[in-house]
């Protein structure tokens, strides 16, 4: 299968190049390099050293024998986006090319609108270009389970079927999300939805869960194949972060009470279901939700895991939540559609918590503790960060 | 009250601004008068003569004694929001300053991401400055019926309470629209409730039907208060096309089967319902919806009406849908709580269809009869109009 990674220089999608690649696929990888500018801005980098795009390409080959096409430009530029399209041919396109933190999104209306108009017309640019160019091409599509934001009733994938004053229809899943960032993935999916139906475009929304881990069977082939690793307060998810915090001797950070609960998954398995989804392609004009996760967990789980796995002390101290969020809620989230195409998931435990705790304790060193303390407020129109311009960098 | 009405040149902004001004409210208008921008770059024109919002402003001033505040910018402009609001210091906002021609969305990739980027721009800019100057200002937000689509269960109003394994919650309507202008108005529904959520914001939204009519009780008090008359393909609304179809003697062009069912109302109610949500404002933190409309029909019903009121003979087309729609489907929809408010409807009978003809008849040396027929198609992502540039003017 011929298939491009849009992003494929991010945390998911440098090991999602690497693992198509090996598995037989022929792979090109499209980025701008804009998520290593928002380190420039933030004044953070990411935990294990990463090398640059090139030299990760070259790489692989010494190390696989295999070839990543590579192609450099911004989704927002819609002559980019036709010319790779065109010129790769590819048989479906994983999209991982979004501004895809929630902090960021909130620091100000600049990062705010920024992000909504960087993730909605670098989709809306891919959607024309692949109706133009090919609609049969699969449209694999990274959202997020935090569209859902946490209805009282169970979160079905994507679609749920409505009884109401005697009569029924299945009916797209009532979004609350809970940051710019978040509704930018909203706004997505209603636009993705309505090309499929227009077009007759196929097209994956994969709402995944916060993701963890950092090593991949790839990945691990050769130091230099390394994807980032991010633990600072506005790119650093939840696990990582804690077990960054750990080994530092940081206390764990937890945003209020801890009852937030997420859907959660291994790196591997990123992989797995992208693979997964892209094998078994979604039907002419069909768009599909997968709910991308493995596991439920509270964020005062998370810690109480990580305290128990971490061999030295480990301190858990509540921090007031910066976000506008129940700190205690309802949460069960379906999650088969995956598994029945044959995930088979790396479930959470001490084994996996102490290879996390090894990747942050191997680099301990490039921890700046100063950048794990959450900067943005979802309170106030506008966050002071000690290093950002307070111009986004996209 | 101190009330600003942002697109206040155009179609329903102009005789709101009026009533409000006339209601004895303090009004500014704001606008960047793309709207007429759109009419050069379409080749077509307003069927009623209107004057220049300047000369407007004078003339009401003349005819009433009543001062309107102008404005002239562009919401996408952050600065420009941000001075108009903590310049005038409204009380109350109210929006209808976006693109809202659905075939004008849908001609290509330019229009469609102006369209989106526009609409959410600009409201998102709105948001902001709201919540930095005042969050008190309550924003009456122009939507519309079609973010709903037609689902095969009752629409209500904005939210819906779904009873699902055991559990109950009431969560936000799901949203099916059917074009990229509609798109952009459930974008903006999702952005302002999550402004409401996290910084207390207050927002009336008016999913408003299709309005017909041209003349209000202030528009009518001197020719020159005239607001825009739109008849043609792509920003012409059905009764009012089917008006002037009927006068020019041009056969009234149903789309398709015309089962097409939409919820309609006079202009007249428009204004009542903008004042009513204006005095009855929405609580602190409160995203409300108003379904705005009096009465539904199909589009077929409609060019029935119209044949029985016009004296002539009048026949009517059935033409191939550009759109991608139902043109037969279940439509019941929830409006009742502008009724609570105590809107009083003009009901569409003959009288007023006979006013809306004699409006249509008064300037048919002004009807353009290539202007008529539909010119975007839905099915193809790039629709070749006669006079378009092939870029948004705005």
């Amino acid at each position: 299968m011929r298939i491009l990674v849009l992003g494929g220089d991010g945390y998911l999608g440098w090991p999602t190049a690497l693992h198509l690649s090996r598995r037989g696929h022929d792979v090109g990888v499209v980025d701008n390099f804009v998520r290593r500018q928002y380190d420039h801005e933030m004044g953070v980098d990411s935990l294990v050293p990463i090398l640059q795009l090139s030299q990760r390409v070259r790489l692989w080959n010494e190390v696989s024998g295999l070839d990543l096409d590579t192609y450099v430009g911004d989704l927002t530029d819609a002559d980019f986006v036709d010319t790779v399209v065109s010129r790769f041919e590819p048989d479906a396109i994983v999209h991982f090319a979004e501004q895809r933190s929630a902090p960021y999104s909130m620091i100000d209306r600049k990062h705010a609108v920024y992000t909504q108009v960087n993730n909605v017309v670098g989709t809306m640019n891919l959607l024309y270009a692949i109706a133009e160019h090919d609609p049969s091409i699969h449209l694999v599509k990274l959202g997020t389970m935090g569209e859902y934001g946490t209805p009282n009733i169970d979160i079905e994938e994507g679609f749920i079927e409505i009884t109401h004053k005697g009569r029924t229809d299945l009916l797209p899943y009532p979004k609350q999300p809970g940051s710019f960032y978040h509704l930018s993935k909203v706004h997505d999916s209603h636009n993705i939805q309505f090309a499929c139906r227009i077009w007759g475009l196929r097209a994956t929304d994969l709402n995944q869960g916060v993701v963890y881990g950092q090593q991949t069977d790839e990945t691990t082939m050769h130091p230099g194949l390394a994807t980032r690793f991010d633990y600072d307060g506005v790119f650093g998810t939840v696990l990582n972060r804690f077990c960054v915090q750990a080994v530092v001797d940081h206390p764990l950070s937890v945003y209020g009470k801890g009852g937030q609960t997420r859907g959660m998954l291994d790196i591997r398995d990123t992989l797995a279901c992208v693979e997964l989804a892209l094998l078994h392609p979604a039907e002419e004009g069909e768009f599909r939700v997968f709910n991308q996760f493995t596991e439920s967990f509270s964020v005062l789980q998370l810690a109480e895991m990580v305290a128990d796995a971490y061999p030295g002390k480990v301190r858990i101290e509540h921090v007031e939540d910066p976000r506008v969020e129940k700190e205690d809620h309802y949460y069960r989230a379906a999650h088969t559609k995956l598994l029945d195409l044959g995930l088979v998931p790396h479930l959470l435990g001490p084994s996996t918590l102490r290879d996390i705790l090894a990747v942050a304790d191997a680099h301990r060193d490039r921890v700046d503790p100063l950048a794990i303390a959450p900067t943005v407020q979802w309170r106030t129109t506008a966050s002071t960060l000690p290093t950002a311009s307070g111009r986004p960098v996209g």
